[in-house]
C-alpha cells in the first residue's frame, strides 16, 4: 500500500487532537469574579500547553519519518493504528491533569501519573513504530535508511524520560509534571535535525514522498 | 465523479470518530480517591479499546476497498453515507456500553444489544458497498475485480458474528462483549491479506489509486 | 487561486459536522429502565438521521459543483465561507429539535421554525455559490458552464422548500419536521444526475478537476 | 521539508476551530418559553459569528501566505504551532464571551479583554510567520518575495487592532466587542488582494504550490 491516505489518518488524528484539547479548557459557569476564577484556572492552561506542544512535536517528528516511507502494509499500519490511539487519548489524561494538579498531594500524585504513562506508552508506541521500519527496511526510501537507527534511539529516549517522570510523582507530582513539561520545550527548542535529515535524504533518493 | 474527494470525506469522518470516542471517557469530578475511583471506570477503558480498534481496523478494510475503485457513481456515494453514518454514531454505543456494562443484568443487557446491534448495522452497510462494487465491476480497477466477492464475504461473515452477540446479549451481557472484543482482535490480528491484494492487483493494473 | 486547498476545508467541515452531530444524541444517566428510556429519545434519533442525510447529500451536490471549478477568488471564498458557517452550525438545531419535538406544541413550534429556517439559509447560500460561479463563468470549467443554471435553480427551489416547513410549522410541528425529511428523502433518492452532469463535463474538457 | 502535509495539518486545525464553535451554543434545557430563552441567548449568536468569520478570514489569509512557500523547516513549523495553538483555542475566549457578555460590566470587561488578548497572540503569532517568510525569502517563491513585507504588515496591524479592543474594554465592554466584530468585517469586506497577489505570483513563477 501506498503511504498517501495513511498520512491524511495521521493528519485528521492530529489535527482533532490538538483542537479537542480546548473542549477541556474549563468555563467558569456563573461566576461573579471571572478574572479571579480564570487566574484560579492556571494548571488547566499550563496542562493544555504542554500537550499541546507535546502534540505537536510528535506530529513533527513523525512527519519526518513517514515522508521517507514508500510503502506500507497490514503490520505497519497496525502499530500505526495503536500510536493514534495513545495520541488520540491524550486529552483524556490532561484533563484530569488540569483538574486534580491542585487538589492535594494524593490526587495531584495520581493525575501526575497517568499523564505521565499515557505519554510513555504514547513514545514506545512511536518507537515501535521507527524499529519496524529499521527492522524492515525495503519500507523506506533507500538514502535515507541509515538515519533510522538513530530515529529509533531518539524515539526511545524521548519515551523513557517518561519513566522518570512516573518515578518522581511518588515524591512531588509538580516535579514529575515539570519533567513533561521539560521534555516538551527540548524537543520544541531541539536543534536536531534527525527529521529533516531523514526527509532530505528521502527527497534526494526519489519523487516527492510528501504524499501530497 | 473521481474517488479523491470521497475518500478525503471518508478520512475525515473515521479521524473523527476515532478521535471523538475519547470525549466520552469519563472525567471524575470532585473525586478525594482519584487512584480508585479512575481503577473503577475500567469498562469504560475496554470500550473504548474495542471501539478504537473496531473503527481502525475497518478504517484498514475499506482502505482496501477503496484502493480499487476507478470511478463512483450517486448510488455509491449514497450508499457510502450510509456506511459512515453507522461508523460515526459508534462513539453513541460505546458510552452507553462503558456507562452501563456494570449497573445491572437488565441495563447491561440493553447496552450490548445496542453496541452489537450498531456493529451488525455498520458491518452490513460495508459489505452493502463491497456487494454494489461486486455487481458494478465497471467501477473498478480490472485486475481486482476478481477479489471483490471475496471482499463481500469477509465482510459478511465480520458483520453477521454480530448476530451471535446480540442473541448471547439475552443470556449474559459479559459474554456478548467478549464477542465484540474478539472480532476486533480477530481482525486486528488477522493475516488475511484480502484488502492487500486489493490493493496490489489494483496498483499493478494501471496509475496510483491511492487517492494522493 | 487554485481550489485544491479549498476543498480540504470544505470536506474537513463537512467530515466534523456529520460526526459532532453524535455528540447530541442523548446518553441516558442513571437509568433504571435503559430500554424504555432509550426508545423514548425517538425523536432525537429521527433528527440525528435527517440532519445526517441533509448534510451528506448537501455534499453530494456541492462535490459535484466544486468539481467544475478551475480557479477562485476572494469573493467566492467569501460565500463559500458563510455556507459552511450554515452547514457547521446545523447540529444545533437538530440538538434543540430532538430535544424539543415531543415537549408540547409551543416549545415543538419554535423548535420546528429554528430547523427550517436554518436550511433555509444553508440552502440559500448554496445557491448563492452557484449564481456566483454562474455569473462569473470564467471560474468554471468551460464544458460545464452550461450547466449552472439548472444547478443554479436546484439549488434555490430545494433551499425554498423550507419555507414551506416553516409556514407549516406554525400548524404542526410535526408536520414541517415531516417536510425536512422529505426533502432529504427526496435529494437522496433523486436520480437527478446534475452534479454528476457537471462532473463529467467538467472532465472531459480539461484535466483532473477532482482536487486530488 | 515540502509544505503539502504542513497545509493537511493546517486545514485539519482550521476546519475543526471552525465547526467546534458550535458545541458552545448554548442548548437551553427544559425551557417552557423556548422562542424568548433563544432570543436571549443573542450575545451567543454574535460571538459565535464574530469568531466564525475571524477564523473564516484568517484561513484565507494565511492560505494566501502558505501558497507562496516553497519548503520548510522545523522553526517555521514551531512558529506554525503556536499560530495554530491560538487559533484552536478561540473557541475558549468565545464561550466566555458569549457566556459573560450582558452578566453586568465587571464580567463583560474581563471577557471583553481575554477575548481580544487572545486574538491580538492570534494576529501576532501570524505576523510572527510572515516576519520569518520575509527574513527567510529562501523559503518562499521568487516572484512572490517581494509582497511578504506588506503581508507582514496587514497582519500586525490586524493583529494590533486588537490592543485598542482590550484598552477600551476597561472603560466599555461593549464597544471592545464592536472592535473585535469591526476587524473581522473590514477583512472580510476588504478589497485588499495582498494573499491573492502572492498567490499569483506565486503561481507565475513555478509549479502548482497549492499542495493538491
Amino acid at each position: 500500500m501506498g503511504p498517501g491516505r495513511l498520512q491524511a489518518l495521521i493528519d485528521g488524528v492530529f489535527a482533532i487532537a490538538l483542537t479537542l484539547l480546548v473542549l477541556d479548557l474549563p468555563r467558569p459557569e456563573g461566576s461573579t469574579h471571572l478574572g479571579h476564577d480564570l487566574l484560579h484556572q492556571w494548571p488547566a492552561y499550563l496542562a493544555y500547553l504542554v500537550s499541546f506542544v507535546t502534540i505537536g512535536i510528535i506530529w513533527i517528528e513523525h512527519h519526518g519519518m513517514m515522508s521517507a516511507v514508500r510503502s506500507i502494509n497490514r503490520r505497519f499500519l497496525e502499530r500505526t493504528l495503536v500510536f493514534l490511539l495513545l495520541v488520540s487519548v491524550i486529552p483524556w489524561p490532561t484533563a484530569i491533569a488540569a483538574d486534580y494538579a491542585d487538589r492535594g498531594f494524593s490526587q495531584a500524585r495520581v493525575a501526575a501519573i497517568l499523564y505521565a504513562a499515557t505519554m510513555l506508552l504514547m513514545g514506545l508506541s512511536f518507537a515501535w513504530g521507527w524499529r519496524y521500519l529499521t527492522t524492515h527496511p525495503e519500507l523506506v526510501a533507500e538514502p535515507a535508511r541509515v538515519a533510522f537507527p538513530a530515529g529509533t534511539r531518539r524515539a526511545v529516549v524521548g519515551g523513557l524520560v517518561y519513566l522518570a517522570a512516573i518515578a518522581v510523582a511518588a515524591v512531588s507530582p509538580a516535579a514529575s509534571f515539570s519533567i513533561d513539561a521539560l521534555v516538551a520545550g527540548y524537543f520544541a527548542l531541539s536543534r536536531s535535525e534527525v527529521p529533516g535529515l531523514i526527509y532530505q535524504s528521502a527527497q534526494s533518493g526519489d519523487a516527492d514522498g510528501d504524499g501530497s
